[in-house]
């Protein structure tokens, strides 16, 4: 006998966009372990509440302070890393002592999900299940009710991150493109998406099947403030039979 | 008062996969509706049979022969527009008589789904929801257990209908690719693959999620042989910290 991990996606927000498995991973689990920043509540937290009343053991990794240092830092790899490690190890004795530990993550947890960190450490020494989730742009594609891909349309999901030429240059060789992590690269975009020819599709969704979620065209928004949780989704599928 | 139409996601296979919001809109159905070819049974209905006990009419919406005309033929386009659009007559009619019609759609629907043909008839006349569903990728990458992207990582999602140098091109564009619609392209996909580089770190998904599912490294299968539900994954994050 030996611990279990399983990472369980918890969907972009809305509560009732957990799967069936992913709430009996949850009444199953001896301890719900989850990232957070001190002080803040954690998200993937507050969307699986309802299903905590079992008084499964809570066990949040808090990130350190680094992730207020710029990714570029000289110390920021040491440090998350570091961090990373000690997550892994406090759950590795979670699990030594044979407890099925669910780790929430946001979203689907192997596509850019926090808890990926864990798992190249853990899944080759313990028993691991994935439990995928929907993804944050598949939520924002259905709350705008837009058709993003069909047919022989190649999608590209680019981190708004990259810088604006390279942004630029993938925008204009895809059909479709999905643009996260924007917050504060909103300026980029714009100007990514206007050197592509592709502002005036572009959709800007924000806090996607949240409360206050909203989709508007991104050319009609007039200001350049986007929250963490938004995203620029640019639709294929042009020529529908 | 007028009918509600309701697009809904019903993921890669396990119908535990399933979303509460799913689960709740076929207890909520009039009329559930999916697309199936005449003697097969609808994937996307097995997976939610156990949701349709309470009698919700069922409408199957079935395709004419011409899917298995090649898509370039001369009366393919038509054909398969007139399916659409008498299939869109058709559920306009139960909307016009109040009716809450949910039609299922396997994985997401607005990601590669037929159900999308419905919804650009329909969904600017009537009140219509999209619930999504976890897509085939996010399902198949989970069984796996493989981390797919991180942080600056592109994603390029390419249909295998693509010509081989087109597929190497984007290939070696992306960080990590999907490659859908396997099934008889495999010999190709597999070429495109060689010709980029990247064999050695592609995984082969079969059935993802499925009874029977399974996944291996593409380089290890020793044919050609591939089923509809097949997909190819080529993870990124290759600097893991
Ligand atoms: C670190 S990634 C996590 C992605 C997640 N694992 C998934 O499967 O979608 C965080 C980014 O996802 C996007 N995001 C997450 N939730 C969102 C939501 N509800 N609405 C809009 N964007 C969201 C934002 O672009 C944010 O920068
Ligand atoms: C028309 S697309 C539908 C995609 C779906 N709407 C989604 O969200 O993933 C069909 C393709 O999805 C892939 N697919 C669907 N289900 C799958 C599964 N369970 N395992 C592997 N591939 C699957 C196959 O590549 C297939 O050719």
């Amino acid at each position: 006998m030996s611990g279990r991990l399983i990472g369980v996606g918890t969907g972009p927000g809305d509560p009732e966009l957990l799967t069936l498995k992913a709430v009996r991973a949850l009444n199953e689990a001896d301890v719900v372990a989850y990232f957070a920043k001190a002080g803040n509540e954690s998200n993937a937290r507050r969307v699986v509440a309802t299903h905590l009343t079992r008084g499964a053991a809570e066990f949040p990794l808090l990130y350190p302070v680094t992730t207020e240092i710029h990714r570029k830092h000289r110390y920021y790899t040491s440090a998350i890393t570091g961090f990373y490690d000690a997550s892994a190890l406090a759950i590795a004795r979670l699990l030594d002592e044979n407890r099925t530990v669910a780790v929430l993550s946001e979203g689907d947890p192997l596509f850019y999900g926090s808890y990926m960190h864990l798992h190249v450490r853990l899944a080759n020494r313990y028993p691991t299940d994935v439990i995928p989730g929907i993804t944050a742009m598949s939520g924002c594609w259905s709350q705008a009710g837009l058709p993003l891909v069909q047919g022989d349309d190649v999608l590209s999901v680019l981190p708004g991150t990259l810088d604006e030429d390279d942004l630029a240059k993938r925008l204009r060789a895809a059909d479709a493109a999905v643009i996260m992590k924007v917050g504060r690269n909103l300026p980029k975009i714009r100007a990514a998406l206007t050197l592509a020819g592709k502002l005036d599709t572009a959709i800007y969704v924000e806090r996607g099947t949240m409360d206050g979620g909203r989709a508007m065209p991104l050319a009609e928004k007039t200001d350049d403030r986007a929250p963490y949780f938004s995203l620029v989704l640019v639709p294929g599928w042009r020529s529908r039979p």
